[in-house]
């Protein structure tokens, strides 16, 4: 039985098969340590690592490619800026359907500083309004975080419209592209985003073991991690330089080959097109899945478009057990719980429940979205 | 020109050729997010982890492998475990011969946290004594945290003595094997490790991006990095469970597979006899160089095994450009500078010139030595 993947928002697959053979040739033939010694190899794996670098700041209309820092995960990037930028009296402003890669740091820094967060809730019709953003504004409020796009109902955030308040407010504005970067297009400058952070293994197809966070020039964040760095080696003090002040130890030379031949792959289908090929399978997911009796999709109408996320439930069965039937009987790997999403799921009223989540990624087709409407609407009818 | 590689102690090259295969093989056939679903790829990712943490657990001596956690870099492990476990009047013994992923984190916590640090120093025979240690000891004392061996002279720690010492006083001991696992026997058990940090693609042959922290499960750390771990994701604080408390965020599956096929392979061939030959290849180097006209070989005498490193100057010739010259002319790969460890250049009195690092692993033969040497001796001629 051919598998059907439906979880590309947990980590996109099938790769691009460039990004198997960009990694196996940088692991046999130069697999060293970058910046650390100016030797061949060295040099070959420096270079590797800042092509990476300049290939996804054109991607997201980042000016200088030493303001993206590269880290384990998205979690890491977002932990970094969070923890690296509030100071004791702060307040942040966020939203309910953050992941816990978000409200973990957030609830963290409250409980540990005089940090407070206001969590912006969407309205009845599960859409954010930019009022709702302004109204959570206060004096002391000096940082905007937002995840671009909901892992749980997919619903897309108004980040150009959100980055021009925090500017008028002078506060920063921090987005996490977890469930965006490859899907929708991004760009830093115009749409006033202070930091971003972003996952190597999701949208933008490369391996697990990278993500990365732009840290605008002008922000000074407290390092997260202390270290060699290979520059100013004889200093005590973490260097000031830029990206080597935020990647200490070595980098994953060899992940970040396989992430430039994925956001290659990415760049030449265009951001745009897979976007829209996503929105084309929800669109048609939701439309078939609301047709059969029992299933309840989460989020909004299908008049707004949305990344490739769609969560529901069967009545009568639990989602974890539906989405269990999906794989052993019909091959379709979809995702059930609660998505990392604590308050998404309150928003959406299904915190006790969890959902199953069904998520796509460029290279799924009609097809398996129709195998997808079939098996749903056979584990419905059984349960009936 | 066939390069020579002798930069291991900064990243082992070549890796044997399961490395790449394995891999290949989870990229092309499983690379899902481990732990974060129950479907069937999602299974395979989490058991490629699981049996990575297994191995390694035997290894090392872990007796439970949800003891070990997976980081991005060592030095990533080893600012878990120094921030994670300092508070605020806490006093630390260290040496000076500590990587910057040791001293810098030290330096942060006595900045920012009423932490105090003593560095032992070697005696002037450059090793060091286990009374110096003991006469550090304070009340307040609560780690003692030592590289087991120099990256700058490869002299090694007696970590069982010190681990011993640690216990009688009641005081945790951190192990940074950056140099040594996988090249010398680890037991964490056996030696009284509470923490033991190391990294995956330097003596176990893995690739870059994958590191680890072993943690005695009765120590608490503060998590370095709060976010999503696939449990308890209703919560809004971070798990108690391990590994996930200290391992937000996905995980580097891919890497892991490699780093599990680089141990096998390091454990098949067995950690003593690879130390051995390295040991072998060092004393050959440094009886060697010790008979070129102006040569200078920094470290203890050859009647005390060492790591796989050699560090030395040529009179007349900055370290950089003998590094540069051995690179472009003889195709030796090796690395000058400080090494990321500026007290231990203190120790050596390099600290204002570097030196040049020639750090063998464990695919390096006699003739390639020979080469170096040969090197070494036409280039010291053509200054003196």
């Amino acid at each position: 039985m051919a598998i059907i993947y439906l979880d590309n928002a947990a980590s996109t697959w099938p790769k691009p098969p460039s990004v198997k053979e960009k990694m196996a040739e940088v692991i046999e033939e130069f697999a060293a340590n970058p910046g650390r010694g100016g030797h061949a190899l060295a040099m070959k794996a420096s270079k590797t690592v800042f092509r990476t670098r300049a290939q996804l700041s054109r991607l997201f209309g980042i000016q200088n490619p030493n303001d993206l820092f590269f880290y384990l995960n998205a979690t890491q990037a977002l932990n970094q800026a969070i923890k690296g930028f509030l100071k004791d009296g702060d307040h942040v402003v966020s939203t309910t359907i953050e992941h816990n890669s978000v409200r973990r740091p957030l609830e963290y820094m409250s409980r540990t500083k005089q940090v407070e967060v206001t969590y912006v809730e969407p309205r009845g019709d599960q859409l954010f309004y930019l009022e709702d953003f302004a109204q959570a504004i206060r004096p002391n409020t000096r940082l905007l975080v937002v995840s671009h796009a909901s892992n749980l109902t997919g619903v897309i955030l108004p980040i150009a419209e959100l980055g021009q308040l925090a500017k008028q407010h002078g506060i920063k504005f921090l987005v996490d592209a977890s469930q965006t970067a490859g899907v929708l297009p991004i760009h830093v400058e115009e749409m006033n985003i202070d930091m971003l952070a972003f996952p190597g293994h999701k949208g933008l197809y490369g391996p697990q073991g990278t993500g990365g966070l732009y840290v605008h020039g002008e922000i000074d964040l407290e390092p997260m991690i202390h270290g060699g760095t290979g520059s100013q080696s004889e200093s005590i003090e973490q260097p000031a330089t830029r990206p080597d002040r935020y990647e200490s130890g070595t980098v994953n030379t060899v992940g970040l080959a396989g992430l430039l031949a994925g956001g290659s792959h990415v760049m030449e289908k265009g951001v745009e097109a897979i976007g829209q090929h996503e929105w084309e399978l929800v669109r048609k997911t939701i439309q078939a899945l609301q047709k059969i009796p029992g299933v309840t999709v989460y989020g909004p109408g299908i008049e707004t478009q949305r990344v490739g996320v769609v969560s529901f439930n069967l009545a009568g069965v639990d989602a974890s057990e539906a989405s269990f039937i999906l794989d052993q009987q019909y091959g379709i790997a979809t995702r059930a719980g609660f998505h990392c999403s604590p308050l998404g799921h309150q928003t959406t009223g299904t915190e006790m429940i969890g959902a199953v989540r069904a998520s796509f990624g460029m290279y799924n087709t009609e097809q398996e979205v129709e195998a997808l409407i079939e098996a749903v609407d056979e584990i419905a009818a059984a349960f009936r």
